[in-house]
């Protein structure tokens, strides 16, 4: 459900139907009913809200939303209510929901509605985000967030462009202290991995170099020849198809051209300049790490449109498509 | 000219019955006649080459290019030579003689073709490019270039887009130690009066973000409060209208939207990640601060695609264009 007082109850109701038509599944939408109620009732009138007890009574008709009621707060007072701790409570208590039925294998995957990262907080769960929050519920020590763009009008590869960051919600100081060889390889297997569910032949990956040029031989910074250049190679040495260090300012149009499936970035804005022009309304945010399969929308709860019935809910059909790529792969793994 | 073993002599060659056209302008060549020579028989065989002595024997027949020779070195070997003393010699002299003709006002602007920096070097002139060289030639304190992608395709405001850098040619780690409340407030200063001279209006600038999220309050880094606010207020007290710190990852599409004319980047990477997104193929170098009015493309030599024919003039046309523009701006205000 996602906070209910942001685009996340209308972007699920109005994109209800297609996404029973188009996936062939049974979903089951998490949170309070009423909630979604008061968003089919404004958003997608046609859009009947059966309460279910267990996932077992979900129903494949596009007419009908089958919500499995989460947690115990009055949700409907958050809607409106801008961040406050009860709505923030409503998502937790939706995301924790999902997370135990996809880890005791009721549901084949998890697809979230944006939360508010002060909301969470105003509710006591001090999770950067729902990434986080994933980890610990899973008990994955390693878990990182890869942006996901089909491929489309701004990527013209075949698999589609995921990027992957080393370091992100931190000052641009503080990332010189988290850059190591170590920091630079894991997050290139976990994109390996990643990508390796989304595609049929193995990920073609590029890691940015930290400095303007690439360093221009040593003359700009060393990053690039003691931590970039080690880390790729010994990607390399582990199978992988990596290059790099390139230039962080054209390594972006050459993936977008389809020259890579993904890319490593060594810090927040690095990644998310590119994009953001790209479209990264459009983005899907996978959770890599975990052992269950977890999607969702790249945008945030969008206070200003929220309740209005206007918000895309383009994002929100990319990220239930990428997880049910993400569950066919796996289902054609385990045979 | 620039380098002869660049795309500089095809470009211009190609571009030059356009220009004529276009500019109602006298233009003239300057550089090396049998490198136009050479270029016009292979590339633009109806152009003849006619070698002028003064620039006011120029004409403004778009089938004759008229070229003011310049510099001793015979130029012709740099063709075809790669990275050469002799290619750097050449594009060094050329740029000399254009700027002494703009500083005596026998021409109204320059606009230079590209030069590879390390030719420049090999010729025993250490200068990071074009803007420090002619920062020197014509005694000015204090220049900046500034990429300027002109209203379009990818920028939808009137005035098209300026981008110029705080700290541009330096490893990212010692970023730090360049951003002051000075450097940022001067780099607005040069934006301010550079747009000023390519639109009506006043010019609506933002500046960038450091850090990820424009800081979040804080919680990602200090300089945001400590040294961009107090720049963007003393920028706003001497009258400009500046906008910051803004998130560094949506600034340029609010940007490229039509909110601002121009972004003030604090880092290399920064602006340019987003420039080469928008196609900075087209964009044109402005040299900020010279009492000269001089343009360039933006892109370099381009080794691997010269003496084939087949580089865009695009940018070429687009900062002679800009020139025009700033020309006119010129003679307006001196009435």
């Amino acid at each position: 459900m996602g906070d209910p007082s942001g685009i996340g109850p209308e972007i699920i109701v109005r994109a209800w139907r297609q996404t029973v038509l188009e996936t062939n599944t049974a979903p089951v939408a998490i949170g309070h009913p009423e909630v979604f109620r008061q968003a089919a009732t404004r958003f997608a009138p046609e859009l009947q809200i059966a309460e279910i007890a267990t996932v077992d009574q979900a129903t494949a008709l596009p007419q009908v939303l089958c919500c499995l009621p989460a947690g115990e707060a009055d949700a409907r007072q958050a809607i409106g209510a801008g961040v406050s701790a009860v709505g923030g409570q409503a998502a937790y208590e939706a995301v924790v929901c999902a997370a135990q039925l996809a880890l005791t294998g009721q549901v084949d995957a998890i697809c979230t509605a944006p939360l508010s990262k002060a909301a969470l907080h105003q509710a006591g769960h001090d999770y950067p985000g729902h990434t986080e929050l994933l980890g610990e519920l899973c008990g994955a020590p390693e878990v990182a967030m890869m942006l996901y763009l089909p491929a489309g009008e701004a990527v013209s590869g075949p698999h589609g462009l995921g990027v992957v960051h080393v370091t992100l919600h931190m000052a641009l100081r503080d990332v010189f202290s988290h850059l190591t060889v170590e920091s630079i390889l894991a997050t290139c297997q976990l994109a390996h991995a990643g990508l390796g569910r989304l595609q049929a032949g193995p990920p073609r990956l590029a890691v940015c170099a930290l400095n303007p040029h690439g360093g221009e031989s040593g003359l700009f910074g060393d990053e690039e020849s003691r931590l970039v250049e080690p880390a790729v190679a010994l990607a390399r040495q582990a199978g992988m198809q990596v290059a790099g260090p390139l230039p962080a300012d054209t390594v972006m149009i050459r993936a977008a051209g389809g020259e890579f499936d993904g890319v490593v970035a060594l810090y927040h804005d690095q990644g998310h300049i590119a994009l953001k022009l790209l479209g990264m309304h459009r983005a899907v945010n996978v959770t890599l790490g975990l052992p269950i399969v977890r999607t969702s929308v790249a945008h945030g709860t969008a206070p200003d449109l929220a309740w209005q019935g206007v918000a895309e809910t383009d994002g929100l059909l990319a990220a239930i498509g990428v997880a049910g790529r993400l569950v066919d792969h796996r289902a054609a793994r385990d045979g």
